[in-house]
């Protein structure tokens, strides 16, 4: 095909699980799509999938974008990084001034903002967009996170509203903010994602070397839970993981997996911009450790050889811990969003991206990884005061934050006890305790670096700065 | 002054309080030192300060080159970041092929490695060396992390050895690898340095709201711990902290200091890289979390009048809960350097920094800010066993850390119940707990990430990386 009468009204690269979900979800909504990859086959197994037969697969990306309706409209679905600057530069002779290109990887903010400037010089209406919700989000309606050039996103609006997924009608997925505001509150909402796994796979630890209890009894209460207030995506997967039997066998498949935790590094990436814009996502962080240390696993048999776990049980009424952990789940699972929130407002404003964190809280509640019963509540802390500084001063957050907090307390505390590893509870409730501190201890690191390095410190109530020399000159 | 007779060994860029004391050491070790400050008033100082009445300050830049022998010898003691490029501009008309510069302040290592390739190809030598001791340690002997060009460090080391510190008779410097090195290990230092503050800060804080004790029953506890197993130069500032008068006054200087903890950078960046390198270092990231918080006092101040603090005292007997403090600070203070110590050591593998975890222990134990008793015990472990791959592995730290084990139970559980934050002190533990730990529930992570993503996961005792379809699709 050199030209072609047939014009596709959207064009996709990179047909990997993602890609190919996300056109054929299109297609149902019956956008006639284009998709391309280099590797042919997946273009064959789009069209086999496609329902409505109104999607064709191109493994020649000149062919692919001359069979696109103008302005052409691409979105990119290729590995964060170098990938997507080849595809960029392979895409740009082929493209005319005022077509789209749409970037819904997982590209590191910084990154979009380089793309931005650089496209835009070009003529071309480029945006950023996190795309969050899987393989069967991508393909049933995932949650959507564009920010970049609106005008193109007004033009996307309609096939992106269409295949959205919705919560009471209201498609999730909305313009953010400018520039790589898009890629940014999707990198924080997998950082959040970090969080909350952590926090799952602390609370299977508890349950199974805490308390003892086998994976049956595991899975009951995951299932329970999620009938209630805990109600989420990565709640209701867990649960059915400890359904899941490895094949031809009695035991569950997930005791058969590896302890070691891979990342692709968009949680490594919220907290070290965190760090940058000095906003302590401190469950998130710890997520990201234990990942880490769950890779050296030699180093870890050495020294459970050397530190024995003799009597590692959690004492107390088995059922009353269960209530204490359904507790300090919530407890966590609340002090995660709000950290992740508070990163947000704070980018916001060090970018000017003037984030709507209701809006967020909206299109997060429904499609994406993190989506929960809570989220509703977040929604509507940042509905009701739009200008609220942090989740945790909300009135009616803080009525839920305050009943759980006793079973967070009992976790926490007979976690450190029974030698039980609860690193991402305990860095939620400590990071509670010092955010309600009126008066924290930091006047001391203050006193210490003006005593070693003169870097002075502030007074109360008084203007100004001020040094002392701490011990008399020998 | 255009040509002189008059011809200094070393010449010193920057005479703020580092780099006069600095230059002020070697005047007492017989070394003739040019210094140059644009602000003149810092030279006049310099000589007055001068005690052999051998060391001259200049406010022009060419001046000052022109004064030194050749080949010229200068260190620049500036602020990290662009000022230090400017200085170098500045510099390199003025400098000869085989002269010598070193970058003796707190830059990244990032910065350090374009360096010196940079001057490297103008035919300068380069090196960056960390410095650390303060006001104090660098007019009386500081520790010093020289990394780069050897052979200029080959020329240097007379001097340099002449002013570090010197413990047992041997001097704290010594070459630690090529490249940025010594800037890299500076980094961790300072990031240790963190960590163990946040612990002391902690400490103060259970002491004072934990366990209800005045001031002066708090220096008592510092200067008591100082003569043990907990003497360091931190445990040493702050007894003298929590003696110093408020001039004029019945009460402390340091309950007139605003708890909001600042920072310049080092301790991010420690934890920042951490996480590139994958090596976690819970309690320094902990730490700099905590400094970021304290900053959000008007958030607090909310915070607290919403989520009343009553009650919180820490039951038990307050003797009895003084000692398990003192474990809990011994044992946490272990994992802190044990932290640091792994990350130098991946990050020794990652930039092939070939770096002797002893040699950089025995050079932290004078003159620097985290010098301490436990740097023997590290010193020793490292010598014993130079490919010791975690500290916490030394048979002989393992006893130490298990015998103050029981303390740092006690000790987070109790804050945890009672509501006082020990972010710190948590960190530490439940870092140790999941070390330790043979299997970690990090296989739940990864059945989670390959059911929502696709993203696969490994299996005990099978080759290969696999991938389920965890429900049916429907």
């Amino acid at each position: 095909m050199s030209t072609t009468d047939k014009k596709y009204d959207f064009g996709m690269i990179g047909l990997g699980t993602m890609g190919r979900n996300l056109l054929l979800n299109m297609g149902d909504h019956d956008v006639a799509g284009a998709g391309y990859d280099s590797d042919a086959s997946k273009g064959k197994l789009l069209e086999e999938e496609s329902t409505k037969k109104n999607l064709k697969g191109f493994s020649d990306i000149k062919e692919f974008t001359q069979s696109l309706k103008s302005p052409k409209a691409i979105m990119m679905l290729v590995p964060a990084g170098k990938i997507v600057d080849d595809v960029i530069e392979e895409l740009i002779p082929l493209l005319d001034k005022g077509d789209i290109l749409i970037d819904g990887g997982n590209s590191h903010f910084t990154d979009t903002n380089r793309r931005v400037d650089y496209l835009e010089a070009k003529g071309l209406h480029f945006f950023g967009m996190g795309i969050s919700g899987g393989e069967e989000g991508a393909r049933k309606g995932p949650s959507m996170m564009p920010g970049g050039d609106k005008e193109a996103y007004g033009v996307m609006k309609p096939i992106l509203e269409s295949i959205a997924a919705k919560v009471d009608g209201e498609p999730c997925v909305t313009y953010l903010g400018p520039g790589a505001a898009g890629h940014f509150v999707k990198m924080v909402h997998n950082g959040i994602e970090y969080g909350i796994m952590q926090l799952l796979a602390e609370t299977y630890e508890i349950l199974q070397n805490g308390l003892g209890l086998d994976n049956q009894a595991i899975q009951k209460i995951f299932a329970e839970w999620n009938e209630g207030r805990l109600q989420s995506f990565l709640m209701e997967i867990t649960k059915d993981i400890f359904a899941f039997k490895a094949p031809g066998t009695d035991h569950l498949l997930l005791d058969d997996i590896k302890d070691e935790a891979r990342a692709k590094g968009t949680g490594k990436w919220t907290s070290q911009v965190a760090m940058d814009l000095q906003a302590p996502i401190t469950v998130i962080d710890t997520a990201v450790s234990m990942r880490d240390l769950s890779k050296y696993k030699e180093l870890r048999v050495q020294a459970a050889e050397l530190y024995s776990k003799n009597g590692t049980k959690m004492t107390g009424d088995a059922d009353e811990m269960v209530k204490a952990l359904e507790q300090a789940f919530y407890f966590s699972m609340v002090i995660t969003y709000a950290q992740g929130m508070f990163e947000l407002s704070q980018a916001s404003k060090e970018y000017n991206y003037d984030l709507k964190l209701a809006d967020i809280a909206k299109i997060w509640r429904g499609g994406c990884i993190i989506r929960s019963e809570f989220l509703n509540d977040i929604y509507n802390a940042f509905q009701k005061d739009k200008g609220l500084a942090h989740l945790l001063l909300d009135s009616e957050v803080q009525k839920l934050v305050s009943g759980a907090l006793p079973g967070a307390r009992t976790i926490v505390s007979g976690a450190a006890l029974a030698g039980i590893g609860a690193p991402a509870f305990a860095a939620a409730l400590s990071y509670f305790d010092m955010f309600r501190s009126k008066r924290m201890p930091s006047n001391l690191t203050q006193a210490q670096r003006d005593y070693f390095g003169a870097h002075t410190y502030e007074l109360i109530g008084k203007e100004g700065k001020f040094h002392t020399q701490w011990v008399a000159k020998s």
